[in-house]
C-alpha cells in the first residue's frame, strides 16, 4: 500500500460513527456524519496556492485531495456548534513509497494549516503524526474491507507526557467516487 | 515489544472507556468498567487445566494471566444483563518473538474457550485474530504511554465478508501490579 492507492480507495462518501473520549473527565461524545473526499486535480488554484504558502517540503506532491465533513446529529450534547461541517484541502508528498509529509489546510486537532508526517505500519494501516501549536496528534487509519475503514486519534499534550482525548471513527462507503460508478456501468 | 514484556506493562488495574458501533443499525453503545489483569503462576491448577484441555498447540507457554471485567454503568442501555462482569485465564505459547498463539478460556467475542493467533506489529501494536463458531475476530492494543493503551476489535461475519461491530476502548491504568508497587517504595 502507498499514500496513492490509499487516497484512491478513500476516494467516495463516507458515513462516518464516531466517538470521542476525554480521559480526564471520563466523558463520552457520539457523533454521526457524512465524509466527502474527492481527488482535485494537480492544477487546481487551491492546491497550488496551498503547495505555494508551504514551500518549504521538498518533493513531488502527489494525489491532492479535499476532505467535507458534515454532521448529521449530536445528540449526547444538543450542541450544533460543537462539530459541524468543515472541509480542508490535502496535498501528500512522499519521501519513499512507504512515508512523506501532507500539508492541510486545516488540521484535524487544530484550525489551522498543518504539516504531518505519514507512515504505513505492515498491516497497511497509515499512521499520521501532527504537531500543533498546543498539541500533539497521531491518527490512525486503516481498511477493514473496500467499504469499511477505522480511523483512530489521540491527542496528546504539546510535550507527548499526558493524553487528552482519543477517538475511534467506523467509517462506511456509501457512495463510490465517480470514477468507480462509471467502471461499474460500462 | 514481545509478549511477556506487554502482559508485564499490562499488569495492574486500568479504568476502561469503551465505545461500541453496530455498523448496520448505526448504533452506539457506552461503558466504563475496571479491567484487573494479574499474573498467574506457572504451575495455578487452573493453568494446568486449561493447557490440558487445549493440548493441540504445541510450544512452551509464558507469562500466563487472569483478567477480570466490571462494568460500572452502561447509563445508554440500563441493561444491566449486557455487561457486567466476567473473568478469562489466558496463556500465550509464542512461535518466535513476535507470534504466537494465545489460549484463553472464555472468548472475546463469544463465550467459549478460544484459541487465538497474536502477532505484532512495527509499531509494537498487538493484534489477536480468533475464528469463533459464528465469527471472526480481529483485536488490535498498543499503549500510548505507560499508563494509557487502547483497544479496538472489529467482529467480522465467519466469512470474514462483512463487518458486524467495531469498538474501541480507552484504558488508563489506576493500580499498577504489586510488584511495581514494591519497586515504587524500595
Amino acid at each position: 500500500m502507498n499514500i496513492e492507492q490509499f487516497i484512491s480507495r478513500s476516494e467516495g462518501q463516507w458515513r462516518s460513527m464516531r466517538s470521542g473520549h476525554s480521559l480526564a473527565f471520563q466523558q463520552f461524545d457520539q457523533i454521526i456524519s457524512l465524509l466527502t473526499i474527492k481527488l482535485l486535480k494537480y492544477n487546481d488554484p487551491k492546491v497550488l496556492e496551498l503547495l505555494k504558502a508551504n514551500s518549504k517540503e521538498e518533493g513531488d506532491f502527489i494525489s491532492p485531495f479535499h476532505i467535507k465533513w458534515e454532521s448529521e446529529s449530536d445528540w449526547d450534547n444538543n450542541d450544533s456548534s460543537k462539530f459541524n461541517s468543515g472541509q480542508s484541502i490535502l496535498i501528500p508528498i512522499p519521501k519513499n513509497n512507504n512515508q512523506g509529509f501532507l500539508i492541510r489546510s486545516l488540521g484535524y486537532t487544530e484550525s489551522t494549516p498543518s504539516l504531518s508526517k505519514y507512515c504505513f505500519l505492515n498491516d497497511e494501516t497509515l499512521v499520521l503524526r501532527t504537531k500543533y501549536e498546543k498539541t500533539f496528534t497521531e491518527e490512525k487509519i486503516w481498511f477493514l474491507s473496500e467499504n469499511v475503514r477505522c480511523r483512530s486519534s489521540v491527542i496528546y499534550t504539546n510535550n507527548q507526557e499526558g493524553v487528552m482525548q482519543t477517538s475511534f471513527a467506523s467509517e462506511v462507503k456509501v457512495l463510490k467516487s465517480k470514477k468507480d460508478q462509471t467502471q461499474n456501468h460500462s
